[in-house]
């Protein structure tokens, strides 16, 4: 097998993209794809301040390699979750990376940040703790992009991630969530910035070999809650599909936005006003995070009141 | 495991209704499952006549079990296909099921109308059989029923067949087929008749045990033909999620129904003329059934002077 663009021996197949590449051709295809991403759907200029979600993992850390290679403005952030050992390999992981490299890594704590650690927050309200997880990543997200000035939120979402996401909320024709779901989401709130995800149209598979040829040294480990969620059961139905049709997931993304978004777009929800606490962005009086916090308190009085 | 109806010991679980049933209980929720189907779509009526597709396998002939139960007037409609002992099979287990209910049967055998088999289609138009056979198909089932007068042409489609085929329109995001996928299809022609589905929000298993507690002799082979068609991978997803999350077929296509087909209706298509050749209608100069015989004796020409 050829690399397609320079006839030399190719390490890597591509099946969607009915192509194959050596190493430098790879990296090369791969920096354009995203370079292509960011331009064709407006994401981001260069004199605007990106502030990077970075979780440790190879496709986030493949983003912000990409981001500082193309000569954008990039600062890393981190939010430790508490999730046990998992979380101090990915905070290493990510603090390797930024030291390396030199660039700047802002990192949020949550075990720190009035106790909030995932594992407890999921216990204390029994909700799964993904969805506990999500709630409290999204706030920090924004607060830290806000508090920092920063222009863009840029996360590593794959197109693995959006095709499984988009698997979910057609099996259950979610309207709201499918006008939602779009590379680009435009501050609905002063208090929200710009949020964009650059590898949209990159494979899993893309960033775990553009990782790999690059040297990047990221967590291998899946988080430890995610055994047994959903997401991974559409991610399993989805290769299943995409090994007999290659090309599947990328068509599914891709039409999606361009055929099929514009009919659910009247499903879109009013924008967020103020939360009455914290002042971030609320469907409600409270915003998603505030009343989880208020949450973790009701839960939690009884139960230091009791023994005494 | 009791039976949720009569608290007699369970034969049957299914697990997308929270349900589990005796035998007597189980065929009568799967017999009262129909009627729902067909009176809340409005199906067809007591008056009317019904032309049942069969092919010999559980699904078609366990519908034509439960409207003969049910009191309609359905006469069966068997197409052979011309698929070797496969359809030789089918054909007897249509025929030996309608025989012992005293059903009127109706055949069309495609092997004596102009040699326009399955098998020979499929080689000479080098198209997948599948989609030969779909065309064939339609045009042998629309010309039964319009010639022989009936009101309704009621299809065995069940909730699998029904999934897998909206998992199909959706990854591609194929909106006038998505505008047409329904239960019932109103005719658009005169020479069309209603078209409806009434196991549309039945399971693949609700009809196998449905048939194998009413002593339905089918024929259990798959058509030789499918092997490795996308409809079975998009079905072997399907179940997959379906083993993750109970209910998500079903959720999936009545939700579609409900809430998304809406989006897509102004997709659908114009009406379709009438043929220029046969009158059935077209949706250019040609219906679909004589542009395949068109094509088939454009290819078969040349093939039949060479050798002389």
């Amino acid at each position: 097998m050829k690399c397609t663009r320079c006839r030399a021996p190719a390490e890597v197949q591509l099946r969607a993209h009915n192509a194959a590449f050596c190493r430098p051709c790879f990296v090369f295809f791969f920096q354009r794809q995203v370079e292509r991403a960011i331009e064709s759907e407006r994401m981001f200029g260069r004199g605007e301040r990106l502030l990077v979600a970075v979780s440790g993992g190879k496709d986030s850390l493949a983003l912000w390699d990409v981001l500082a290679e193309l000569g954008y403005d990039a600062t890393g952030l981190y939010v430790g979750l508490g999730i046990g050992s998992y979380s101090a390999l990915s905070h290493q992981k990510a603090a390797a990376f930024a030291e390396r490299r030199g660039l700047p890594l802002r990192t949020v704590d949550l075990e720190n940040e009035g106790g909030l650690a995932v594992p407890a927050v999921a216990q204390v309200t029994r909700r799964v703790p993904c969805s506990a997880c999500g709630t409290m990543k999204r706030h920090w997200f924004d607060a830290a992009a806000i508090d920092g000035r920063f222009d863009v939120l840029v996360t590593g979402h794959n197109l693995d991630d959006e095709a499984a996401r988009l698997m979910g909320n057609v099996l259950r024709w979610q309207k709201d969530h499918l006008a939602r779901q779009r590379p680009v989401l435009v501050p609905t709130h002063p208090r929200f910035v710009r949020k964009v995800k650059p590898l949209f149209l990159t494979s899993e598979y893309e960033t775990a070999v553009y990782a790999f040829m690059r040297g990047i040294d990221y967590i291998v480990d899946e988080c430890p809650n995610a055994a047994g969620a959903t997401q991974l059961v559409y991610k399993d139905a989805l290769n299943r599909i995409e090994a007999a049709s290659p090309g599947t997931k990328l068509a599914f993304v891709k039409e999606f936005l361009r055929a099929a978004q514009p009919a659910f777009a009247a499903a879109d929800r009013d924008p967020p006003r103020d939360c009455e606490r914290c002042g971030m962005p609320a469907y409600g009086s409270l915003c998603a995070y505030c009343r989880l916090v208020d949450e973790m308190q009701r839960r939690a009085t009884p139960r230091a009141s009791a023994p005494a």
